[in-house]
């Protein structure tokens, strides 16, 4: 049997730190401290595969285990030189979980564990401290009866307040030790009622009972939530971390603390965190009590600072990274409790990677590979104006809490997660607003605009959740009266009902009534210094999907090298005028007609197209004709219907009948794409001509343009072929009337199954290919993604049938849909060698879906404007990764060509297939990339 | 240059009989009819390729084939000693078309050329028979004008016709000579007039004008819609047959027939055919008059018939099949113009290939290689119902005419061809009813139900034409009256208009009013023995797809070995009851409603698996899980809802709200095939209950049963996964409360274009695939069926986009569809080699269809009951057509899994890619297999 137990204390550790996929995130640090030297209580971690095997076990410890586990509690009893419910000088025990990835607040965590109605007295007789040891004897059974034993937690912290409220004091420190003796006896009670047995005596029951309790927290329904929105996948459990405790909550030379090695929301290097004098860990974390900047710290315990100050330079050093530290001082001594990446916010995220480059702690490789694709999302939230005047945000402004995540939000009030949920589903933008949050508010949390909670501090559940999101968070803002029953607030006398509209401000900690504008932000220099890194190592291009000048422009500053889907068919809806001529020609009765509101149509695209080619002048425009089904442009209601009338004297019996015709049973597989061309060859032909007339204007106003004309839904060689000979017939008279002679080229989009299956021919007539993988997703798959709501998410559901790791048409699925991407490619450039390959479905701005993009072998990939810079880290971080594998940063394309998918991961999620288990010379194993699974 | 030329004449021949494609048929006849020394008359051919270069060159004769061609009419002068244009004793020739296939009627030809005013003169001399000189002239004339030069026939005609009026005479030999002439005069004035130049008198530019006359019907509407409506494709052009004209007009040793080697109607081994005394051969082609039976020619020409009956023989023996002959008699000499391959109905084409291998003449595979899917089709038509009472017969018959084509047909009567295709599309059966049928009129008599004319004989252009597409046919019915102004016609004194119900009986000519009840035929004999054949050749099986009893027992009878398709939704339609309780199921507003609702469905659908299992004793049945959106079953109307509401008790609006969420955008690509299972676990929960129980009833009575459950619409192994282990857990339940044990199979369809494509992982949880090549198309080609028919018609089209050459529902697309269906099974195979592998698409009862899949080595394919024949049929087909490449007959299964595309065509079709020019050992081709191309 594998080795399930790694222990750690004395200055020694069994486990690493590079060992998080074993030993969780937590059991790593711990290790990694230990072997550093660090003051770490002892303890040992139970690995990640033990939980999976407790759960595959069907929820059973075996035998083996349980003897190995306890062998190491003997160890840790040696080590200590305490046992585990000695009645004079017992060892008391954390229990903590701790995944590969943190999950903050998401599992359970079991203190003082070892605590029993006669070690209590061993306790308290060996600290001299009573009501320290009955305090921590019912902080004990709270925690073991809710977590371990799945009791309620309201009616023992009812019992609680209530003793509180007789004696007439505020905080749990002031109950003298007999009431506390009482209330353990109150609590106990209260579990054999509810249990149906006495609360456990035995140590090693209460330990096993804790063990379980975390396993079992890796599958309560706010963990699962937690991982879904995170993303979380292929994770196997979590590790289980029994630890010595240490007090925090010994008096004022005891305290503990979070802390971060630099500031989490700006990333400059300074020593940021809380501390809380003469409490346990999790009073901070829970945010129940308000606790002290860290700085302040050094005022009441200056020894104990001064040594945290010498771990954070040294753990920074040692991880290379910014870390997030819990810690606790008993009696003026400290213990390092916890070291992990400190989340932070974007704007930190840059700051942090940038200034590690320059103090050499990494490379540039390194610094691009940390940002993730949602770092970059999160700088662009927006801000309140800042064009605001001073007098307008003080009459608006209500309150003022702790700047915890910043960024602005406006939205609806509201005070329960699970409504929170509802109104965003409906389309609201909501602002979940509580008291404090704990982790079954994640849901409504996750689809909220913006956070808000009367307690806590910056490292509370609210700002630690909402900070790993990005998301615009304000905590401890007392003024806050909330009433959950009446669904209100009161803030200085006003009320704020549920639904009344807020805006937060996170960076300043404001909240103000009504809904204030808000603009993008200013990006952080170290943000383009980054991005300019990104740009040098990638080996593929990023171009953008826009449809109009202001677009493109904004595309340009997004850093797009190009136009990689220009769609004309939206600028039909621009103005009334134009809505009413296409309508005109989709009812029109020959192709006469047709031809004639045509012509109305076509000033229009060549001005579009005009502005666009100057907004991207001298960059590559792919322009896409026309692409939805007709029925998608016809008028939907009676007045339509009128004003089309109107506007073209057809009688509106007419328009209607016109109007059923056009409806399709599937419209996705119907009448639409260059089907429409095949059968109104007209549309083409206005289309190319203001493509081109387009061009050729520019081109005398010396704005370069280089349009690059793209046929949708093509499905075979001699449908495309007949449509390219129709492009240049007309380009060639559209150049002769103007004079001029523009480069241009025709290509097509692949996003049927057939085109990349005949891709070979179709290159024949094709200059170059676009994957429109939104449709090849929908035809691959079959799956309307229209439909798909109805179902997909049971097929991606972790506790339904979890057919899919992520919805196929947020990440490209590479399994079946890449397979024909590549095909595609690898065919296509067989009959022409140069073939320029790009993609410009959605999936072009998600970061897996471009990695696959590059190791595919295209040539660009493209996406909306705020995707784009996303892209350009993705593509970077692709050929860094495959620049590690293959040697040397640049030479990533080249060698990925082969076998996109196998790196994309489908080779570790299949079996090979019997034909390729066979050794084969390189060579030939290119040729034949596309079978190797 | 290559020689485009081919002459023939005096007992030689440069051409071959096996020459159909360089020569057209009629030149590949004359040539093999020349060389076995029958009498023939002397000519050249030109080729087919003259034809196509004459359109690539754009219509215009290039020099060298001027040249060429005159050089051969020098030859053929040489040979006749006579000179094309003498004044004194004229060469004269016929020019006549003749492509690959047999067209008949569709192409032009010109008789009698070489006359000119000065030549007429000289036949008239040198005949002695100005009569008969200035008739040919005068015909020579009708004909250059309309067919050459295009003028419209009526006016001549009604010259014609005027005349005899004036001169009282009924028939053309009545005009004594001197009218012939002033009407030659009239007709060449009516030329220039409307010409704008004389009638040409040179012969050299007659010629010409005729040969490219030939060329230009290639392209002529009619001849294109033939090809179309029989499916000829590929054929590069026609020939020209420049010919010396013989005559069978001189007088009553003279005259001309058109004969059939066996009875074209029964296959009967007798002489068949029609001879017409003192008449060109376009007088009998045309029906204008009705001549006699062959046999009378004995009488009038005794020599000459004798000479016939041992010609007949001998091209019999040669040619190895019926052949239908055009001769005609100069004066006691006979000559032959043409043979070719007899048309025949469909009972003619078993009796006379079944006799053929009697006669030692054919093999058995031979015999099988000649039936074409249309034979079997056409054999399956109906006949009025023997059991109606002779009385009954006589009261409802109108009239008689000659039985052209067997079979019956009942339908509205139309009179004109336009309106009969338009009467079909709207979907009424139709009668085309003509005074005679013209080329012009194939759209109509191809939609038409049955053809009915009033003048003709056999071998008319309607009983040509309709015998070759086994359409029911009865002509020379003298007794109509018909009045095309008026749209009715009168027969005896009834009138029957345009709109009016009759029934025709082709088998004896009789035409009846009304609607008389039809009934299958009787199959002949040496049908079920050349089937017996086929079932001995063919590799694979054959199953149907059958959803009752009743079919099942009908697909038996038709030789079908089990059901590669049993829909189960179909069972939820036959009654009300079961109506409402699948609707009860999906209104259902949870599980346990829902659960109820199924309970009453599963008596109905065990009920009909028993019957099923019974009707196949034995065989194995496929039966589909259900497959269709759940919105097809629910109410349409306000009545259906109120049933519905009344049997549930659940409130209208309510069902209403229901039956609104279950809409879809694309509903083919929606919640739908297994998803439904997915979502709703218990309806595949009671569909597997039923089909188990029904198996362990079956047993219990010892019926053998064997059912293979199939889940529909499966995108991913896992999906599958979790869908097969429901199956097994439900059947092990439902064997045990049974006490049963009963052999079942779980396997998938393979419809979706990844299925296809990680197909090696589905055959790991999959028993069997089948092909659902209706879906498949549908999402691989991005077509959907229900709306494909706004734009697939002009994909077909070969005069617009001529994309592809069949409708890929039709046949399979085995381009692009095809290599999915290879890739599939070839990767299933790889992790399941004994993977059992059908299709149930439509296509399995097309014959190319089927012959890509005994390629692609399925183990059997399966159709709907009336297809099962010609799925027999194609299957052995393949076996025959690979046996013969490959080398006996039973290697064609191993062989073909190579590369059934590739043999099914693609490669003859599509550039070999550039990867594959290269030559590989043939057992890493094998491995690479589905990259061929």
């Amino acid at each position: 049997m594998a080795k399930h137990v790694y222990f750690f204390g004395g200055g020694k550790a069994e486990g690493r730190g590079d060992q998080k996929d074993l030993l969780g995130g937590k059991g790593a640090g711990l290790a990694e401290m230990s072997r550093a030297g660090l003051p770490v209580p002892a303890g040992f971690t139970i690995t990640v595969d033990s939980c999976d095997e407790y759960y595959k076990n069907g929820k059973k410890i075996s035998p083996a285990l349980r003897k190995e586990v306890e062998a190491h509690l003997k160890r840790l009893e040696k080590l200590t030189g305490k046992r585990l419910g000695d009645p004079q000088d017992p060892l008391l025990v954390s229990v903590r979980s701790g995944a590969a990835n943190s999950m903050p607040g998401m599992m359970e965590t079991i203190l003082n564990l070892g605590l029993n109605d006669e070690s209590v007295e061993g306790l308290a007789a060996k600290t001299n401290n009573p009501r320290f040891a009955y305090d921590g004897y019912r902080r004990f059974i709270q925690m073991y009866s809710t977590t371990a034993m799945g009791l309620s937690k309201e009616p023992m912290e009812e019992m609680l307040h209530a003793l509180k409220h007789k004696l007439g004091v505020k905080t749990d420190p002031e109950i003298p030790a007999p009431e506390l003796k009482k209330l353990c006896a109150d609590f106990k009670e209260f579990y054999k009622r509810n249990q149906g047995s006495p609360f456990p005596q035995n140590p090693i029951e209460q330990m096993w009972g804790a063990i379980e309790a975390v396993w079992r927290s890796w599958t309560a329904d706010k963990a699962v939530t937690y991982r879904k929105v995170e993303k979380l996948t292929g994770l196997k459990g979590t590790g289980v971390n029994v630890m010595q405790m240490v007090f925090g909550n010994k008096g004022d030379t005891s305290g503990t603390g979070v802390c971060f090695t630099r500031d989490p929301n700006t990333g400059v290097d300074e020593f940021y965190g809380d501390y809380l004098s003469n409490a346990q860990g999790e009073d901070v974390v829970a945010g129940i009590r308000t606790p002290v900047k860290l700085t302040e710290m050094e005022k009441v315990n200056k020894p104990a600072y001064v040594q945290l100050c010498e771990i954070r330079k040294r753990l920074e050093k040692h991880y290379k990274d910014m870390q997030d530290l819990e810690f606790t001082v008993e009696e003026g001594k400290l213990y390092m409790l916890q070291t992990r990446r400190g989340k932070r916010t974007p704007a930190a995220t840059f700051r942090i990677a940038v200034e590690l480059v320059k103090e050499k702690l990494i490379t540039k490789e390194e610094a691009v590979s940390r940002i993730t694709p949602e770092d970059i999302e999160r700088l662009f939230y927006p801000q309140i104006d800042p064009s605001l005047k001073k007098e307008q945000l003080a009459a608006a402004k209500i309150a003022e809490g702790i700047n915890a995540v910043p960024g602005a939000a406006g939205g609806k009030v509201i005070f329960e997660a699970g409504r929170a949920e509802a109104a965003a589903k409906a389309g609201d933008p909501v602002l979940l607003v509580r008291k404090e949050t704990s982790p079954e508010d994640v849901g409504g949390m996750a689809v909220a605009k913006g956070i808000l909670t009367a307690t806590g501090g910056k490292t509370s559940h609210a700002a630690v959740v909402a900070r790993g999101w990005g998301k615009c968070c304000i905590v401890g803002c007392e003024e806050l009266n909330i009433d959950y029953g009446k669904r209100q607030m009161s803030v200085d006398g006003k009320v704020v009902k549920e639904g009344d509209f807020l805006t937060l401000d996170g960076n300043t900690g404001s909240v103000y009534t009504g809904r204030l504008p808000l603009k993008d932000p200013t990006l952080p220099k170290e943000y383009h210094e980054l991005m300019s890194w990104a740009d040098q190592i990638r080996t593929i291009k990023v171009r953008t999907n826009a449809d109009t000048p202001a677009d493109s422009k904004k595309a340009i500053e997004m850093g797009a090298e190009g136009i990689g889907l220009c769609r004309t068919e939206h600028m039909f809806f621009e103005t009334e005028a134009r809505r009413l001529a296409i309508q005109e020609m989709i009812v029109a009765n020959d192709e006469g007609q047709r031809r004639k509101a045509l012509e109305k149509l076509l000033p229009f695209q060549r001005d579009d197209f005009a502005g666009i080619f100057k907004a991207m002048d001298g960059k590559p425009v792919t322009i896409r004709l026309i692409d939805p089904p007709l029925h998608e442009f016809t008028p939907k209601d009676d007045e339509g219907v009128n004003r089309l009338s109107k506007a073209t004297g057809m009688d509106e019996a007419t328009i209607r009948h016109r109007v059923e015709q056009l409806h399709e049973a599937n419209p996705m597989l119907g009448h639409r794409g260059c089907r429409l061309c095949i059968t109104y060859p007209e549309i083409l032909e206005m289309q190319v001509r203001a493509i081109i007339e387009a061009a050729c204007a520019c081109q005398k106003q010396k704005v370069k343009a280089l349009p690059e004309i793209m046929i949708p839904l093509t499905m075979d060689r001699k449908e495309l072929a007949i449509l390219v000979e129709r492009v240049h017939a007309v380009a060639a008279q559209a150049q002769a009337s103007s004079g001029e002679k523009v480069k241009y080229m025709v290509g097509t989009m692949i996003e049927i199954p057939r085109a990349a299956l005949t891709a070979d021919r179709i290159a024949e007539v094709a200059e170059f290919f676009s994957f429109g993988t939104n449709d090849l997703t929908q035809m691959t798959m079959g799956l309307s993604r229209d439909d798909a709501g109805r179902f997909l998410p049971d097929y991606v559901d972790e506790k339904k049938a979890a057919v899919f790791k992520v919805d196929p048409f947020q990440a490209l699925d590479v399994e079946g849909v890449g397979q024909l991407v590549e095909m595609g490619i690898e065919r296509g450039r067989s009959t022409r060698p140069g073939l320029k390959v790009g993609i410009c479905g959605e999936h072009g701005g998600e970061q897996n879906s471009v990695k696959f993009c590059v190791r595919a072998g295209m040539d660009y990939v493209s996406c909306s404007p705020y995707r784009v810079p996303i892209a350009r880290l993705a593509a970077a971080q692709a050929a860094i990764e495959d620049g590690k594998k293959g040697g040397g940063v640049r030479t990533g394309k080249a060698t990925a060509r082969k076998s996109a998918t196998a790196r994309s991961g489908r080779s570790a999620t299949r079996r090979a297939a019997p034909a390729t288990r066979k050794k084969k010379p390189a060579k030939k194993a290119k040729k034949i990339g596309k079978k190797k699974r």
